[in-house]
């Protein structure tokens, strides 16, 4: 589709910068775009009561109570909307898409598609294509998440936090409720106290579940934190309802939209946080048998959190999304 | 046992430092600790040539080249050893022993112990009790190392790096072949290109399945280093074979010897290398039922990696090693 604006509700996050970024560099005129945030500010222009108008595609990435606020707004204005929070994930009328995954679902898709929990999405670009090849009987992953994920502010608390340890003063967190300097913890979100899973586990999951259609699915998922910037890892144990050989899954996965294998045992060059920032696809490594399971593969995934997990899914999801039927009463096109 | 002599093989490594920290606060007389390291200094003995004495109790933790060059000296000179270098955990006729674990092995032993491979220690202290409580079907664990495995100069190495990239510098990496600074990377032990597995993984399976006597236990393991200076963390996923609520497993490891529960849902503390560190015992929590798995738990396991992990595991061998058995023609204690 091709709107007539963009306008990107959450101009100064870490995921609206990102967006910016990505719109200029394919250089979409700077009067097509719009940037939103609480406060005018920088070029942006304040969110409350901001007109939008047929045509406009809005990305949101501002957080799911802005979202659930100024969403049906922007609906109602006729805007299309791609909403990155979690506000609407959970809504089975709303499509939840990774074009790569299940870029079908846009075909349906009226005003409003939400884009995925980030490691729900880099974790479904590597697991669909398995899925569709030999099926899954059960996947278990722990993950190894960046601080970008809680926002921009996070990532300024790990900096600092970072130089404080390094001369033995003290911590102080802010954002976060653990030190995060040189530390690992289980995932801030909040937690179940009936099944002990925090929410993004639980995200992980369903997410999962509904974007590979398997609403079934086993799926084990131990969400941490650690000293990482912008890209996430993901330590991914597979079991195959098709045992493959580990050259049938290399070939599968090399051969999918929207990764790049980085698998080189000769040089021990794999996935990295490093080498994931900045990127737009998922990379994907240390492909191989698990010990004692014929069915048993085993991966690493790192994909940026910002990009892949967040803002190069939204423009994906727009480039891919149909343009609009025409009212029922409006002419056809030429025929 | 209580031996004339303890000597230290390695006193100025990591764990070296750490072991004679632990024997100084037991209040083992100074007189009773040797100090071995390549070069004198700091008081230490050079160990080249070093005149090992029957009843000399000494640990080896200087690397395995220097293991299988000395230890054979040491047990010539009637001294007993254990060994935490990796050289003779593969020998079957040497006894691999965490005592929480297999204790047992220790009552055979005769003159030579291997400790084994810290990951492997941690994981084990957790596995051993559902094991025999529940039996074990599969284990998968994803591991965040703390660098302290690779000996001090990576501890330097984190530091010294990660200031440099808080101040936009070069990284240059020396001991670790990749950044570790604000970076997750797989280990960096060698790489079997027909497995794929690094060689840290493969102790993990073949330990964990020596520790706990189950020679064919399917296991998956991820191996990664974090930016963190010396505890290690494990989220793992075990498939029991019979079972267990949630509770029954709180219980089991509850009561289990060398285990702290850190599993309080309700303030969200759980394991953290932080808490970790410094401390003797493994750290336990995040119990919780995988999804979709009826047989399914989840843990998180935290471990400081030079104390349980190494130091700790020894001298609790030390403590549990019955005392020699007098030769044939000694006469007998008193009846």
């Amino acid at each position: 589709m091709s709107p007539r604006r963009v306008v990107v509700v959450g101009s100064s996050g870490a995921v609206g910068r990102e967006l910016l970024a990505l719109l200029a560099a394919r250089g979409v005129p700077p009067d097509r775009v719009v940037a939103l945030r609480r406060r005018a500010a920088d070029g942006a222009v304040p969110l409350d009561g901001f007109p939008f108008a047929p045509d406009d595609l809005a990305l949101f990435c501002a957080g799911a109570e802005v979202s659930r606020r100024e969403v049906p707004r922007a609906l109602a204005a006729g805007a299309r909307v791609i909403d990155l929070s979690s506000a609407f994930r959970r809504d089975e009328t709303v499509p939840l898409v990774v074009p790569e995954v299940n870029g079908d679902a846009l075909d349906g898709a009226d005003r409003l598609v939400a884009g995925p929990n980030c490691t729900a999405t880099l974790l479904c670009v590597a697991l669909a294509p398995l899925e569709r090849a030999f099926g899954l009987e059960r996947v278990v992953v722990a993950t190894y998440q960046a601080v970008s994920g809680a926002g921009a502010r996070a990532i300024d608390e790990l900096r600092r936090q970072t130089r404080a340890a390094l001369d033995d003063a003290p911590l102080r967190p802010e954002v976060f409720p653990e030190p995060i300097a040189f530390n690992v913890f289980s995932h801030e979100s909040a937690l179940d106290p009936a099944t002990g899973r925090n929410d993004e586990e639980e995200k992980v999951i369903r997410e999962t579940r509904r974007l590979l259609g398997r609403p079934d699915l086993p799926i084990a998922c131990t969400c941490m934190r650690v000293p990482v910037e912008r890209a996430h890892t993901e330590a991914v144990d597979v079991t195959l309802r098709r045992p493959a050989s580990e050259d049938e899954v290399r070939a599968v996965l090399g051969a999918a939209p929207g990764i790049s294998l980085v698998d080189d045992r000769a040089a021990a060059r794999f996935p990295t946080p490093r080498l994931a920032g900045g990127r737009d696809d998922v990379l994907v490594g240390r492909i191989r048998r698990s010990t004692g399971d014929p069915a048993g593969i085993q991966l690493v995934v790192c994909g940026d959190q910002l990009r892949k997990g967040a803002a190069t899914n939204a423009l994906a999801i727009m480039d891919r999304w149909p343009p609009a039927a025409p009212p029922a009463d409006a002419p056809g096109p030429p025929a």
